[in-house]
């Protein structure tokens, strides 16, 4: 007897995330490589209820044509990649090309929700696919200046939506489960949510939580567990790569900005002066370079100084979260599981629901949900 | 009816740790200041089983005989405490001066031994106090080239043993629970064990968890959850101040710098390269830089690297844990523990017993166990 | 035989920099302090042509009206500057107090104007002052959206002109010369040229360089002579005080940023990517923590990284300069010296005229110069 | 009619220094990259009087075997030289791995002196060479405990002397020139000296300053130019590489940590606290990180900061300014200079005679020397 297959269905799938996300689930498959990064690999949430590596059948939506070798390549020269591991996987990364589709153009948002919706059906269909999942990694979206607030999905396509929405809604319309690794919008419209509750699947999101806001979500509360006094905690992240660009605009940078300061009200209990800023920094290509200053002071007041520097590839600490999302969000999807999952707050800057927002907390919780699916 | 006088003798009670706390501790009785750093003040911690600051009786030895007052102004002109405190609790440090003792003479151990319980001893007569705890905060010993490992603490004065395990010799004796902030032997003897064992009381160590090391108790545990490789870990600590020049001394470092690196191997499962130095800069004083390089890999391989600097004051740090610790112990006591508590490791670089060395699991269990008094 | 008093006029002369550099200037006088920071006291620029510090006399004008003593007080409390040495000069500093006046109201700019130079005028009449300097030390002032080019100083009041140019304007009507330690407007207009010119003062500007810039000055020429392509240079500057106030208004803060990225141009002959920013956090006092992140690459292109934090106090980097610059300018005014002073570019971050931008190449061109007065 | 030929024979000709400078010696004269990190290819340093990158014959001696292309390749991998030059490059570079020869094996010293001077003369007779520099990039020599200060050349061999100055008394008796890129012995002996004199050869070095030393042969005269006082300044270089292995030896470490201080006490004019550290770690590889911190005081007194990080790749920071040293050291040979070098002190950390050691001084000093060839 074979092992059902889960799909994964990437939104953005010829971007650096979902590329390089592609490349290691095809590395791991064949063994080529260690699952560094794969938080599904640890012994406590290691469990024969997610699907194996070799039980994950690959698929996206992509606006940009550029062919995933060609992606993969670029990605092995910027070294965020080992291009021995691109070479190895070159045949199998073709055939996942096979299964990437152009993001449909539509007339109406009725048409693009049910080209969308046909896309993911045929995939299904043609691997036999028990459960799939859609997962955003497309770059963000601004910050809509207006939500619709129906309760009604059938009213949801009379107002403008923003892509990642339709996605939501094309995905649960397809029986699919839905992760947002970005801050968009996505699932969190109360019609969507309705939706979900409906066709009878789970969601997660927002907001992937691969660089600075994971070290804030160690660092603010070791301040809060010693009664430290946290006066200002400032944070500059310079950033290049297709995110960077985006985000230099005023409107996405907004979103993600207020999801990284989210942590420190969470876990201090009140919100220390300073902001977190994003630049765009087009040299510096997929790595990050984050330095974040806190002034804290201590028994009487003593004044004191932390500051950190964070040099990561985001695309490779996003990656293998990505793959762990979907591993447990199909396993969820396959238990049973329904709507929003606030258990998952681990993997995220801005997580659903009103969970913990210290990283231990979230582990903790985390591992109990794997334990029951 | 009055509640019950807790006493707390310090070790080196002249030094910058003893003098902060002792003028903290007046502060915190005046009402003067808020009791930042001071955990067992954080709602989870508050109990009325430990003893409130009105409750606490302080003395102590030095070999120094400079008076408190004035270290205490010293310590104001390093920027350590503030001077409009220093002034306000004047009168009360004045008759804490009066408690402190020379840190005895004697021609052999045994009576060196009996003359420091005589102090102890007289101590608690003079102010009626129930329960002694005796915390160490003297500068740290060179790390013992030899241990007696007998178990029979009637033979333990046959060999020459350090300071601090006469001095937790002493307070067993003399029926008091013992805290050691420092990396020095204390009471890590078998025979001196057994001797807590037989009189019936509990103590704690070793080496607090100020600055470098508590970052590295939460940084350590974000790499293993998040299943990222650290390969290196290399840290440099520049320090002034007493302790400084003492861990100048290659013997001393060693102690403290092997407890700095265990927290390593503890959350990741191995030891990565590196290793974490100390250097003496008098020009810093009382404050502390730790700088720490940690690099690390992502998905398949990929390079990253993170630094952090802490700018510290040791002794606005170690103070409110100095007393939280003498409040815990001292419950602990009442409550009937005996011997080591493994409990207490949130407080310390090199716990005693086989905890978690998370600050978070850490935490929990200091939760646990407070509830439990 | 008595020496020439010099006037020394700060606009701003009851903020953290002129209360700082009145301080100051009284301690040297009274040699109770060493002259830390005061680049006039170097070997190679100590010169009989500069006036003594017991030469200089002090005034100034200020919005504020709290006292100056007060204000010095609140600095020593701040760490700006030691309480011993504002207690020590206190009668001095009164005496000072009485020579400062309130910035004249009026009801047209020619009224301002008039009320400015009749302060000044009286100020060299009380204390028989040979020679005045008008220091601007004043908030930086947004930058003027339009400037007024007129060649005729007659012409010049017809337009609305921002307050550091109508100091300067008074100063020159007044005899005095002017320099400006801000980035604002100040003497940098066709028309106060010319009247510089024709009354027959020099003036120096702009912008005070104490800090990120300061070391950009050297770190930007190294990059240089080594032949390495930096390819971005980004920076983040967190501020409190007064200063960092006003910097947060987008206006005044365009200019600050941009006098900042002038060395890098200038040094490396082509600009590197990114940009320096300027937070405004309240906690932080008069101290200011700036970092930079540099990318470079050396050899066939290897990439590599410089990163750096400057921790510095403001006020105490500022206040020295703000001496220098006086005696110096006294000094040329008094050797027959007219109009801008491109020789001082060593002081400032956007200096007059078209000098080098390398810090020791503007060493080498002040010491030039100092040796001709 | 042909330009002269000028050979360059590297000591230690299969290291990372070595390796990386033949590549890009090669890839310069094919013009595949930009002279990035080559000083005398800027405007104030290009000199006809200088040999042109096509002029250079390339040859060496290694204790190693590995062939050149493949410790070229294994550098690409490390991300030390892009692969795609060493491809480009690979049959220039089997031609020069013909004339890398085995370091000699002899019974005595004479007789190594002579296996070396015989090889140094086939090299130059076998490609018509003019002129010859050698160059040392061997691995870093322990400090000798003693050191022959014989005048008389012909007693030299009577004590036993280090590889480097055997080399050096070989490439004398040779004829050639001699660069030391390393903090060993090389040419410092006043019979090598007198030997150099007589043959009428001139002689460079000592220590290639590429890292943390040449950041602070910029910062330490900033600090002295404006009159901050510098209190301490302790750096920590972490570094892995066949350099960092040998440096974890404390003989050597102790040359290249005395060399890196000088630069202080040379532009402050007095030793601040602090010492730098060098520390191996392999994981880093060729790669290399410093972190220094400088703490200083303003004007009366106020205590500020400063840190930087280095990230820099040693290999190519060294490779060019060889490349450099060898191009300038053999102008000087042609234009009659004997003897030490003392105007090269830019290129160096300790470099030979009294020169200034500000970045800038040293610049000036190398473009006037320059100009005289």
């Amino acid at each position: 007897m074979t092992a059902e297959k889960t799909g994964v269905w990437f939104l953005g799938a010829r971007g650096s995330v979902a590329t390089t996300a592609t490349v290691g689930a095809l590395a791991l498959r064949a063994r080529l490589i260690d699952p560094i990064g794969c938080v599904t690999e640890l012994p406590p949430l290691r469990s024969p209820a997610l699907p194996g590596w070799s039980d994950l059948v690959l698929g996206g939506h992509d606006l940009d044509t550029t062919p995933l070798p060609k992606k993969a390549d670029a990605l092995a020269a910027a070294g965020v990649l080992p291009a021995r591991v691109a070479t190895a996987v070159a045949d199998e990364l073709s055939a996942v090309e096979e299964e990437l589709r152009p993001l449909p153009h539509a007339a109406t948002q009725s048409q693009l929700v049910e080209a969308i919706e046909a896309d993911l059906r045929s995939f299904r269909q043609r691997h036999s696919v028990e459960r799939l999942v859609v997962v955003n990694v497309a770059t963000t979206e601004p910050v809509p200046s207006w939500l619709p607030e129906h309760d009604d999905p059938s009213r949801l396509l009379h107002d403008p939506l923003p892509p990642s929405a339709l996605a939501a809604y094309a995905a649960f319309r397809a029986g699919a489960s839905y992760v947002d690794f970005t801050p968009s919008t996505g699932a969190r419209l109360p019609a969507l949510d309705a939706l979900a509750h409906r066709v009878g699947v789970p969601y997660a999101g927002h907001d992937g939580k691969t660089g600075e806001t994971l070290v804030k979500s160690v660092l603010a509360p070791m301040f809060a567990l010693r009664a430290l006094r946290v006066h200002s905690w400032s944070g500059l992240n310079l950033l290049g790569g297709g995110d960077g660009a985006n985000l230099a605009d005023p409107g996405a940078n907004a979103a993600k900005v207020a999801s990284k300061q989210r942590v420190l009200q969470d876990s201090l209990g009140y919100a220390p002066q300073g902001t977190s800023r994003i630049d765009y920094v087009p040299e510096l290509g997929d790595f990050k370079t984050a330095w974040d200053l806190i002034s804290f002071s201590g028994f009487m007041g003593t004044a004191m100084r932390m500051e950190f520097t964070w040099h990561g590839c985001d695309s490779a600490l996003a990656a293998p979260l990505v793959l762990d999302l979907a591993r447990i969000t199909a396993a969820a999807h396959r238990a049973g599981r329904v709507g929003p999952l606030p258990e998952l707050g681990f993997f995220f800057k801005d997580p659903l629901g009103d969970g913990p927002s210290d990283l231990s907390s979230q582990w903790d919780r985390l591992v109990t949900f794997v334990g029951t699916l």
